[in-house]
Order: structure tokens, then C-alpha cells, then sequence
């Protein structure tokens, strides 16, 4: 099955999705569950499918919205390929190296991030996020698969003069509409191999990080573990998975994102992320 | 004025507190602004008081939640006291440097604080806590007061070796109830010289931490000026200042939170924060 978040003429919505078109769910369901982190909280996505029989609206025509609209946490794991460690001069972590972003951090696909007033040293990193689909506490790394609604691509944009100002990513991991989520939630059973899957970003047609999901340093299950024994993982919490090497501040010479450039995150069975940097109104 | 946010015999409500009485809003204004955050949203804090007619309660009968149970945003500010960031041998920052705290990391003021299964590495940090009162997005520090609701104490508790599994503090800060915040919301006006204002933290009676709200390196101004450069910090959003020398993990011996400890933070106007420890439940 595969989710999307939406407005449409203004109005919020979400649906079932198939080739190119978003089969709403009906008004009496979505009269009980208002969007899609309710029907992950009430273990209902597969009623949401059974009830997606709204009128079929062309996915072009409607605007997308972060694929979890308003997830309670949402929580980054820094450095976790190894090149991309090599790359900035770090060394690998022996636990995950935790930051988190904001709501209001991220835009859904097709909208325009932002390149804010106070820096110009706006980097992409495209990411595998993790969808949680049940309450997670305590954990095992073998268990956690139970715990997974669905994947999704992720630009986790960053303002890396401001992620250097201190020890902390936190300031330039959560400026405003700098990242993206989306273009949907992919049910773990869509994706043969998620291991296998290729994750690449590409920049205006440019391409700028290639990985395998199968590379990161410490796994998806690890990560779970780690979480679940700091705090209670909710339905529709996202877990962003870290990015591979390639990113514009490590580059000969640095690219930074410019008003204009389409950054495109790809990943094998979830689609493209695909956004158009704009510059922040003053 | 002061308010507070709590539960009675299960129902959540918010009241204006005088002496050891809180003074619930009558239904109607309830029905229209249904918790404290969204009364700063609707700017109606003093449409709160004149609303506050409800049957009185004794503050002791009833359960106090954080001062905000549901903020948006949750952002401390580490190392801003000279002292203490001597006795943690790091550097002063030239920035903020940022953390965040989910809100099911706090518990309200008299509620049990949790030390983890995974860890005794407890730690207390004693802070003021700032809380927004409208929307603030590039406000320079000279104008930043106004865009403050009030003040409240805070319990910043920190399981350290989880702050210090990798560079970033975030995992150390995220415990669920680990930390607490009440126990009332103060408004600017009740605070005659909020720099001269003391604040100290005490574990079980022996007095532990000791500093001036003045003393801050980076100011309350300049911090509201940084953050809101970043993103758009909303009514009810919280800052936590910083925290005096004096912390468990820099005495010696070093002094870790047990159950049964009392840790109790107080700030001049602004009340006690008492929160006793218990073990999370196995």
C-alpha cells in the first residue's frame, strides 16, 4: 500500500495511492481518523485501504504535504554511512549520534524549500525515513520490524554554518521549510529488499550522493532499540536513517543550494522526493 | 498572574492560581480556548483572568501538568552559566548551543521523575524556563521581551552517560519524565528585577546549585533573536535558559539521582519545582 498526505483547494486529505492517481478515504472514515498518523494510531491501514473510495483525484493536481503531516518526533541519526563520516571529518559513533527537527522544518513533495536570509550554506542529504506504525518501548533490534508502518524518502536539508556554530546540529537541522518528506508512505511489504535499495540525490540533474540502505553503519533495527529505551516511539513518529556521501559542503569545490535548483531524493520502490529551492521573502 | 495547568479527578484544566487556590475559567471560555498554549494563541491571557470564576481549588487537591502540557517546540540552551561550563571542561560557545526535549520527557511540578531502566547516570539541572506569548520570527534581541508570556522553573534531569554516548546531547535530554516544569506560569509584570533573581537547586534538602538569572552568558535577548532566525517560535513554545555549576555528574563524589530523592528548584517569583524520584517501572 502507498499513502499520501495531501490539501486539496485548500481543504486536507489523505488517500491511497495507485500509478498516478490518490484515492481518497470516505467521509465517514475520515470523519474517525483525520489523518494518517490517527489511522496509523488506531492500527487502521488497511481499513484506510478497504475505505479509499472517495473520488480519484490526479496526484498532479493536488499538493502534497509532509507524508506524516504532524508526527509527535521526529528524530535524525548523524554519520551513519561511512563515507559520508570520512567525508566530514568525523569518527563513526559507536551509538547513534541523535538530532532531531521540527514539524515545521519540512515541506511535503513538489513544495518549495527554503533557502533562509541568514546563510547561504544551504546542503541537502537525502535520507530513508522510517515510519512508525505501533507504540515502541523497550525494543529489541530483532523485534523491531513489528514496530514499522512504512519507508519514505527524506531531504534533510541543513544549514551547515549554523550546524558548526556549536558542538549541536540542532540549529541547522531545523530551519524553516529546509527539508522534505515524501512523496509517500511505502508499506514494508511493496519493498523486496530494502537492504538492496539504492538511495540517490541528485541536484538540478546532477548526481550527488549514491548509497545502499543496505550500508548504513548501525541498522534500522539497532536504531529502534537504541530510541525505544530513551522514550515511547508513537505511531507516526519518522526516523531519518542517515545519508551517504556526497554532500555539498564535502565537495571540490563546496555546492550550496541556489534559488532554483531541483534536489531530487530517489530511492528504489518509494519514488523521488523532488523540491525546488526558493529563496526566503524578506 | 500566575497559571497553571492540571488534572482534577482525571479532567485536564488550566487556572489563574492566588495564594493556594486556583481559580478554573468558567465553561464557556474553556470551550473556546481549551488549554493555557492555546490561550497565548489567541493572545487572551488576560481574558483568562477576567475569566477565571470557576469553583476554586486547593492547588493541593489537584494534579498539575507541565505549565504547557503540548508545546510545539521545547529548545535549552546548554553551557550558559561560566561556572558550570568550567566544571563540564568544555569552551564558552560564541553561539547557543541548542538542544530539544520532547514533551513527554517532563512531568508537571509534584509528579514522580523517572530514573530509566538503562541507566543510573541521573543528573539534575535547575533552569529557568521562558515561555512564548506570540508568534516571533526575526526579532531582534532589544525587542524580544515583548514577545514573552512569562516564566516558570524547570527541571532539565539529564541521564549524562546517554548525553555522552556521542556528540550530541539530545539522547541524554529525551528520558520519558525525566524532567519537570511548573510549577506556574508567571507573568512578566509579577517579576520586579528578574536578573537579580536567584535560582537554586536542591537534591533531598542539601542545597546544590546556586546562580542569577543575570549571570546568563547569552542572554534571554539574544537567544529569542538566535532561535527565531532559525524558525518561527509559536505561543506556549519554551526555552530553557541554561543551568548553574553544581550538577551530579561534576561533584565529587559524583551525585546521581536515587529514588526517594527530592529535587526541588527554586527561582525567586517564581515558586518551587518539587519532583521526587522514582525507578521506572521493570
Amino acid at each position: 500500500m502507498k499513502f499520501v498526505s495531501y490539501t486539496d483547494q485548500g481543504q486536507p486529505g489523505y488517500g491511497l495511492v495507485s500509478d498516478d492517481t490518490v484515492h481518497p478515504v470516505d467521509p465517514a472514515f475520515r470523519e474517525q481518523f483525520g489523518d494518517l498518523r490517527s489511522v496509523l494510531t488506531g492500527s487502521a491501514l488497511h481499513r484506510a485501504e478497504a475505505a479509499a473510495t472517495g473520488e480519484p483525484l490526479a496526484l498532479a493536481d493536488v499538493s502534497l504535504l509532509p507524508v506524516i503531516p504532524n508526527p509527535g518526533k521526529i528524530v535524525g541519526v548523524g554519520m551513519n554511512y561511512s563515507a559520508h563520516i570520512a567525508e566530514m571529518g568525523r569518527q563513526p559513533p559507536a551509538w547513534p549520534a541523535l538530532f532531531t527537527r521540527f514539524p515545521d522544518s519540512i515541506v511535503g513533495h513538489g513544495q518549495p524549500i527554503i533557502r533562509p536570509q541568514v546563510s547561504d550554506h544551504y546542503d541537502f542529504e537525502g535520507e530513508l525515513a522510517v515510519i512508525i506504525g505501533r507504540p515502541a518501548r523497550h525494543v529489541a533490534a530483532a523485534d523491531a520490524q513489528r514496530y514499522i508502518a512504512g519507508y519514505s524518502c527524506f531531504l534533510d536539508g541543513s544549514i551547515r554554518d549554523y550546524q558548526r556554530h556549536t558542538s549541536q546540529f540542532i540549529a541547522g537541522k531545523n530551519f524553516r521549510h529546509s527539508g522534505a518528506f515524501g512523496p509517500m508512505l511505502v508499506t514494508p511489504d511493496e519493498i523486496p529488499d530494502l537492504d538492496a535499495a539504492r538511495l540517490t540525490t541528485r541536484v538540478s540533474g546532477e548526481l550527488m550522493q549514491q548509497g545502499h540502505i543496505g550500508d548504513l553503519c548501525i541498522g534500522i533495527g539497532r536504531i529502534i532499540e537504541y530510541l525505544s529505551g530513551i522514550f515511547r516511539l508513537e505511531p507516526g513518529d519518522v526516523i531519518l536513517t542517515g545519508t551517504p556521501s556526497g554532500v555539498g559542503a564535502a565537495r571540490e569545490p563546496q555546492r550550496w543550494l541556489e534559488p532554483g535548483d531541483v534536489v531530487e531524493v530517489s530511492i528504489d520502490d518509494l519514488g523521488t522526493l523532488r523540491n525546488e529551492v526558493a529563496d526566503e521573502l524578506r
